[in-house]
């Protein structure tokens, strides 16, 4: 069994943090970890270091080194640049040697998970069912008729294949809209997918050979023709996510299962679920003045006066006041100051993308 | 006739822009000028810069003459320490050699005067009737009943003398609670104490010999000695407001009246004093990055998104992003950054309490 990590960059809605040069996988968001450092640890004893493969871009390479400096390094895959999941997920599979019929399990380097030891066991759960030939995802059960994740929805029937855990997956359901989201839960069938896959290494390449066959020659070409061939090659492999090209259409044919996994995950896109998800234990403390939220207390570089449920991330080195603010998001750093509504969260990508209109590339 | 201005520091309610080393009169709120610079400025034609006095504390020395270029250098009167506004008014009354009857007008350097011909015709009436040996303050138009400010009510006969304008003081009354800053609204005759004197340097000294004995033998003392003796004799001056040891005294007698002032005048006290002054036409530019208030607008260092009555003071030489917050006051400064509700400003001063409690003296 091995893992594949997928730290292909990304958190635009986590900006002034997140930037183009250190983007989230490579930020300590929650604690004193990378969120890379955390999807690492937290597969062990499940799968140790010398099983853990990383595929980012090759701009990351030495982030990634630095993060991991426990990982072999010829387990760190670069791409000469991003292509998406799908892509990914095929240089994973084509260029890693591992058996064919091991059990390969794909994981963003970019969430959060609370109970390691349950997602571990929802992994070996998922790993079990994985090795009839199906592809798994793992289910996440969800709390709200959230609009902005993608949902799975088990079969009716439960597809169940003898003692084997999980469900088949009838169909996915790409970010719903609201009342689509509320009749997904009503059926107590559905389950957000977190983009956490489990499979045998020779069910992927069979897939990936019916159901995205451009994709995969491309890249087994790109592959066989060595590192110049994957520079030359791979920027020409066509862009989509993994879901699109592959899970979707595969559980149209009944070969996708989903097992359930109610590990407390977050995938912490945007600031309010950073505020929302940091600890009630964080708050009484500045946690090394990175990420504070404020109810009623105060750190070392913070001082409040009638601040709730305010998330401050002090990068900047600045002492922040924080004065009757409710219901904020506070991100400070050596040259970008962001003050936010939680509700308006989502919103953080407006100023990105305005930023990229200026051409003010030294901010993103 | 001449002037004194009060430039003695203070603006604690400003933090983080105001400091100890940089206070508010040497601030510039509202625009390229500071408040010390805009508050000479408004004198003029009425009253030019040779006839402009200013006393401060002795370290601000530097920062009036740079502020104030014109201003002749035997102009400045620098108290070794401050001891409120009673010694700074005997001090600059004695050390000041002016003819006995001139008229002296006494001004704060932090507040705000939108009319400033308005101002100097309300100093020109005030002038009038206190050559008749009154000590007259101006009385500001109150626009509500503000609970934060002194108030002069002005007695119900009118008081006049002749065809002099304004009227005889009935009494002050020092920052009212809500009810009473209603009734005393309602009697019509009620204004607000601005701190803004106009007198015959005779008729102040006098005053100051009958209310205030101590304070005037003191400081007169001082200045007999010269310059050391103000160093030795200016710090034991007891600590208190000319309000309290002169004006309020001399109402009861008799001897105070009241000019009004319709001037657009603020003490820019707090930060929501300055968001709500901040002109409606500030709201579409940056003005070189110092005070903006955003109304759906940005400037080249400020990003909004859906922001309103957000007021943007980047000292700091970041980028700020404003993202769906409203009734806000945002500054930022190398060393330290506030973010405030407006209905909170007045607890900035809490903030600066607890840094000098934490004995933080670099951030005050």
């Amino acid at each position: 069994m091995y893992a594949v990590i997928m730290a292909g960059g990304g958190g635009t809605r986590l900006w002034p943090l997140s930037r183009t040069a250190r983007p989230k996988p490579f930020l300590s968001l929650l604690g004193d970890s990378t969120l890379l450092q955390a999807s690492v640890a937290r597969l062990s004893p499940l799968i140790g270091m010398d099983d853990v493969y990383v595929v980012t871009d090759g701009r990351y390479a030495g982030l990634v080194r630095a993060q991991l400096p426990g990982m072999p390094g010829s387990n760190l895959l670069c791409e000469p640049v991003g292509r998406n999941t799908a892509a990914a997920v095929a240089l994973a599979a084509l260029a890693i040697e591992r058996p064919d019929d091991e059990i390969m399990v794909v994981v963003p380097a970019d969430q959060r998970v609370v109970d390691a030891a349950a997602f571990r066991a929802a992994l070996a759960a998922a790993a079990e069912r994985a090795t009839g030939g199906e592809l798994v995802t793992l289910g996440i059960a969800p709390t709200g008729p959230e609009t902005g994740y993608g949902y799975v929805l088990a079969a009716d029937d439960g597809g169940s294949t003898g003692a084997a855990p999980g469900r088949r997956v009838e169909r996915f359901v790409e970010k719903p809209h609201p009342a689509r989201a509320a009749e997904l839960l009503a059926t107590g069938r559905a389950s957000w997918n977190a983009g956490i896959f489990v499979w045998r290494r020779d069910a992927l390449l069979t897939g990936l050979r019916r159901f995205a066959a451009d994709i995969e020659l491309a890249v087994r070409e790109a592959v066989a023709a060595g590192p110049t061939g994957i520079e030359a090659g791979y920027p020409l492999v066509r862009s989509t996510s993994i879901d699109y090209a592959l899970l979707e259409p595969a559980s149209v044919v009944g070969q996708v299962a989903v097992v359930p996994a109610d590990v407390g995950w977050s995938d912490l896109g945007s600031w309010d679920a950073l505020l929302r998800d940091t600890p009630e234990a964080a708050t009484d403390e500045c946690r090394n003045g990175r990420a504070v939220s404020i109810r009623g207390a105060h750190g070392a570089q913070v001082v409040e006066v009638g601040a709730d449920r305010v998330l401050v991330h002090a990068a900047g080195g600045r002492t922040i006041a924080i004065v009757g603010i409710r219901d904020a998001i506070v991100v400070d750093t050596p040259d970008a100051l962001l003050v936010c509504a939680s509700d308006s969260a989502q919103d953080v990508k407006l100023v990105v993308d305005r930023l990229v209109a200026e051409g003010r590339r030294e901010l993103l």
